[in-house]
């Protein structure tokens, strides 16, 4: 299951794609058509109303497909709508996680790099873009624009002092963010936050993928590609804090809330972990592909 | 002008200090009763409406200063209201800026401390509390709790690549900001964030006085108390990267929008620079007093 946010004749409406992956059924029309309780507005919005909205989502999709022909106005071709980040607008700041692959650590450094806790930042929500939406290229302000590939929780409900064990249940499902990173801002300012929350730096989605949709979240494949390119090819199972341990410690002593998206961190292969480093520039396309979630890519423009 | 978020038997409602500083007038109520337009239902849609508002805010001031009868319904005394913080939810997360009073650079550390460039780091919006509401102590996951009294501003309209003679214009007003900060996690985790984030550790207020209340915000005095003994005692004119220049580097590559708080900086004083260190436990009172803009105060709880 897909779970999206589209632009449609300036609306803008939550959805899921239909099986062949060709068509986008927009989830509030369909309930209305179907005569069902009326549906949250927003993807945010379904989210909120916790896990148990996977089912209704199910039972509308097999209705849409089942009957076409009264469902017809709920659904679109997929490349007749514009796809939006899934959360448009977050709620407060992107959670991201430094350095959280020892091979990315080390290209960074050194071995001395590899955190012993877990390192936090955050991004703007004036940062997030959907697939396809372009990554402003900053010119007059960095001339290191890096891509980073990562693998991202959206939370689910409300929680805190979430132990490890019950930190899965707190996940309402995976998307894919590109925590692009202005390399001389992130180093001139110390704290990384300015060099990490320039405007569109933030590409998300394609959709999310509900967690009971992912078989083993540790066991990912994750490739970042550039024009084509293979730059980053590594599996979450590399995670140095696996995703329980993020969400518990994340979590000890501030509140998550759904919606929150957390960026697990990125696998080695970044551009400024070459030699010479390849920075990214107008006209490049990055591809971040996750193992059954799907492929995020945006142009830099 | 003083204008402040309060809650009134379960509703949350923006209100404006009348001239004795005993009673607050209810604008949306007072702009009802005297027969003006509908006014904005939260201090943050009267900032979004822009500067303006504070014209009509002194001619509803005025009107109910002369009209009292007529008025009687949209006033309470502030002794029978509950504060919040003026944006009770800000709409991302409150930036600060690290280490911009030189002093304070070198009580955390050395000479060497005193940043080059601007440094920037962020707070979640669920850390955010209001004048008199309690600091959560935190006790099972900190034992370094302590103050950072800062002079905040408040963004009044969006702007991105804001010049620097041009960056007064995006003020709205001034605030007071206690950044508490769990500086063994602080430190711990590398990046501030996490030290900075733990929820009730960001109380904001009393209240918000427009820019044009403020003859030079960079003539202000700073004091933090606790306990009523005097840690922190500076004025804004101690800034490394004062106001203007902090607008304009914030938005060079990213959008600042209404409501943005930022968080100027903590003067020399801080718990931890004392030897030893003076952090805060259970009970402990802190009060931030800014000239010309009044005194947040907050107990440990």
């Amino acid at each position: 299951m897909k779970l999206l946010t589209f632009k449609k004749e300036n609306q803008i409406l939550a959805g899921v794609l239909m099986e062949d992956e060709h068509f986008v059924l927009d989830l509030a029309k369909a309930a209305e058509l179907s005569g069902q309780d009326p549906f949250p507005k927003t993807l945010l919005d379904c989210i909120k109303t916790g896990n148990q909205i996977i089912d209704d989502i199910e039972t509308l999709t097999e209705w849409a497909a089942a009957n076409e022909e009264n469902a017809r106005e709920a659904i679109y071709e997929l490349k007749e709508v514009q796809l939006l980040a899934p959360i448009p607008r977050p709620l407060k700041n992107v959670f991201c996680i430094g350095k959280n692959y020892a091979e990315h650590a080390i290209e960074m450094g050194s071995k001395d790099d590899i955190p012993e806790h877990i390192m936090v930042f955050t991004k703007a929500p004036t940062t997030v873009i959907g697939h396809e939406q372009p990554i402003e290229a900053h010119e007059s302000i960095t001339s290191e624009l890096d891509y980073e590939g990562e693998f991202a929780i959206v939370i689910g409900k409300t929680g805190k002092a979430i132990p490890r064990e019950e930190a899965m249940d707190y996940v309402f499902g995976y998307t894919i963010i590109n925590d692009v990173t202005a390399r001389d801002l992130q180093k001139q300012h110390k704290q990384f936050f300015l060099g990490k929350s320039l405007d569109s730096t933030c590409p998300v989605g394609p959709w999310i993928v509900p967690a009971s949709y992912v078989e083993d979240p540790s066991q990912l494949r994750i490739q970042t590609r550039v024009n084509g390119d293979v730059r980053q090819d590594s599996t979450t199972d590399q995670l140095i804090f696996p995703i329980d341990e993020l969400i518990s410690v994340l979590s000890s002593g501030m509140t998550l809330e759904p919606g929150d998206l957390i960026a697990t961190g990125t696998p080695a292969g970044v551009g400024k972990g070459f030699k010479p480093p390849r920075f990214l520039k107008k006209g490049d396309t990055v591809e971040i592909e996750i193992e059954g979630i799907g492929t995020l890519k945006n142009t830099v423009g």
